[in-house]
């Protein structure tokens, strides 16, 4: 399923090639969220033409309880329901659970929790939400984990880490003995966790990797730790993943979270943030993060930079999409939201530049400054 | 500005062309509906390209509030605000300020309100409105006038009908000794008011035809009176306009509505009701209405209609569709705005060609019929 092309010298960097039925991934690599089976405000072929994804996510909880499992196994799997013939990735839902549900209660066997919608009361457990993302069709699913928050005690985040462990070999089981449904192949990764503990998340990465998923990845960071600390557990932690797996660093981040991510060796990313804070009106570009809601930007009649591949950069004057933003407009969103994943998908080609030519080193702490200032 | 190129031979329907700088608009016509500067969810090229929109409406008493005449004066006009170089209509926030307005006062010199968003109090002249619409740079600008509820008594319609006179021949002079401010052409149409009473239409009528406006409008039906009335209005009252020049009923309608009244000569229309009603997920098609939101919609799992030239037809399951209208998703908003607007702009090509065959007589009663039922 993957393969590591190159690593970079003088960092962990990486550049590799995810092959899925529904096509092949370019690593490191960032992934739109498409929460209920659509990326907030932008639609499937700019997705594809436009913002060039590769693979998008897709979200086991939400979709789970909306539209609902029957009504996706009826439209042929996800791919079809939404009508996006590339890669999607599913979380297990394990998350969400937990940031969303207002009751839940942690059992071995899984989760039970109540519905955000109608309070109607739901189980998932780590077989279960295997099936269900057999039924969604997903190329890569995740297993059930608990993300504990940040802070918690240490026997805390111990005692949840091995309920996920129990919790991995029972999903690895489970999707061992079942079989994709719609006739293209599925891949099943775990979830390391350990909070910010460096013993644990060397012992958590190492029983992830005795289990053999197709892939790996670090969850329970971006929970409300310094970035500091992140990085510092990010860095540490993938020194404990197999080489030959690919690596998702879950809920990260920011430009520049993305450009120190990739020098510790971390290949797949996903973040709300392109899309939510360019519903506030935050415009991520490649000189910086701006607010257009700012009054500075309401007599800024011209556009923002006619070289950038973008419709908002392109097309209209930055004094419109101010006035689009202050206004609620619906196409203010549409323009910004379709910018933001535009520059997430451009500063990946660019990164995946730089390890190809191995210059990553010299490059990358340069523009996580740049990227990272406000203009 | 006009010309009438055909009349069908056996109902009033007109074939024309209306010329302005900005590209020439085939008659009869649908405006999409861009109150702030944006037809709600749909991108400019889409409109351009997709939709097929010759000419767009803005509301001048929204643009006025927000961004404001500075802005817009500053950007070049309204065309270069908002990135759209064909055709635009200006209203004259008469209408709006009526509807929105929560305190307001009619006077001889004008009407004074306060702005619906931040109480702000302003006053509205019919010398002030066209220097507004001088600002927006409009093509075709509206003059002020007043549109009497329904129903109301004959008293308040006739003298509400005299002061619009007032206002009318006070906005012409206007129009007439001030000058455009970028360059190209525009034009100004007056308001035939009067309700529902056929003598004071036709008193009417004939005094906006003394004023030698560029086009005439019928303004105040579709103001909650029985469509039966409002035909019967609309048929009465195009008797009274000139031949020569264009015909705009205003705030209409259905795509039956269209029919109808294209069939007593109207030339041109704005509804927001294809996008508003778009929002609610109603979906207009060729063979009749859909609420999408309805459950027998959820297990629809193929697109609507793939000889439809729409991304909603074609490009989604109608499963999905009422997925995300029910979801609230953005992208349920976007798609089933610009369906509507294509099948409107769709309807009214097909007007076109009934009319230049001169076959509309036979063939417009069936499609009222049609696209009127519910499916």
């Amino acid at each position: 399923m993957f393969t590591l092309q190159k690593t970079s010298s003088k960092t962990k960097a990486r550049l590799g090639k995810l092959t899925t039925d529904h096509g092949t991934i370019e690593t490191p690599i960032f992934m739109p969220v498409g929460t209920l089976g659509t990326v907030k405000a932008v639609n499937q072929d700019d997705l594809s033409e436009k913002i060039k994804a590769q693979i998008i996510l897709g979200n086991t909880y939400h979709l789970y309880l909306r539209p609902g499992n029957k009504i996706i196994q009826d439209a042929g799997g996800l791919h079809k329901f939404i009508g996006w013939d590339k890669p999607i990735l599913t979380d297990s839902g394990g998350y969400q659970i937990f940031s969303l549900a207002e009751i839940r209660n942690l059992k071995e066997k899984g989760a039970t929790f109540q519905s955000h919608i109608d309070g109607s009361k739901h189980l998932f457990t780590p077989e279960n939400v295997v099936g269900t993302q057999r039924i969604l069709g997903s190329d890569i699913l995740m297993i059930l984990d608990e993300c504990p928050p940040y802070p918690a005690e240490f026997d805390y985040v111990k005692n949840s880490m091995e309920l996920t462990h129990r919790w991995a070999k029972r999903g690895r089981e489970e999707f061992l003995k079942t079989d994709p449904l719609y006739g293209h192949k599925q891949f099943q990764f775990g979830i390391v966790q350990g909070g910010v503990h460096k013993d644990l998340r060397k012992e958590s990465s190492e029983y992830m990797a005795s289990l053999d998923f197709e892939g790996l990845a670090i969850g329970g960071l971006s929970v409300g730790e310094p970035t500091d600390l992140m990085y510092e557990i990010s860095d540490f932690n993938t020194d404990y993943l197999p080489e030959n797996k690919p690596r998702y660093l879950m809920g990260v981040g920011t430009p520049a979270n993305l450009l120190q991510n990739v020098a510790f060796g971390i290949d797949m990313f996903d973040c709300v943030m392109p899309t939510r804070n360019a519903r506030n009106g935050m415009i991520f570009t490649r000189n910086g993060k701006i607010n257009v809601r700012n009054a500075k930007w309401k007599h800024h009649h011209k556009p923002l930079d006619p070289d950038f591949p973008s419709e908002l950069c392109q097309r209209y004057n930055m004094s419109y999409i101010h006035h689009l933003i202050r206004s609620n407009e619906i196409l203010g969103l549409q323009l910004t939201s379709k910018h933001n994943l535009t520059f997430y998908l451009w500063l990946m080609e660019r990164i995946r530049e730089q390890i190809k030519n191995d210059t990553y080193h010299e490059w990358y702490s340069g523009m996580m400054q740049t990227v990272d200032q406000k203009i």
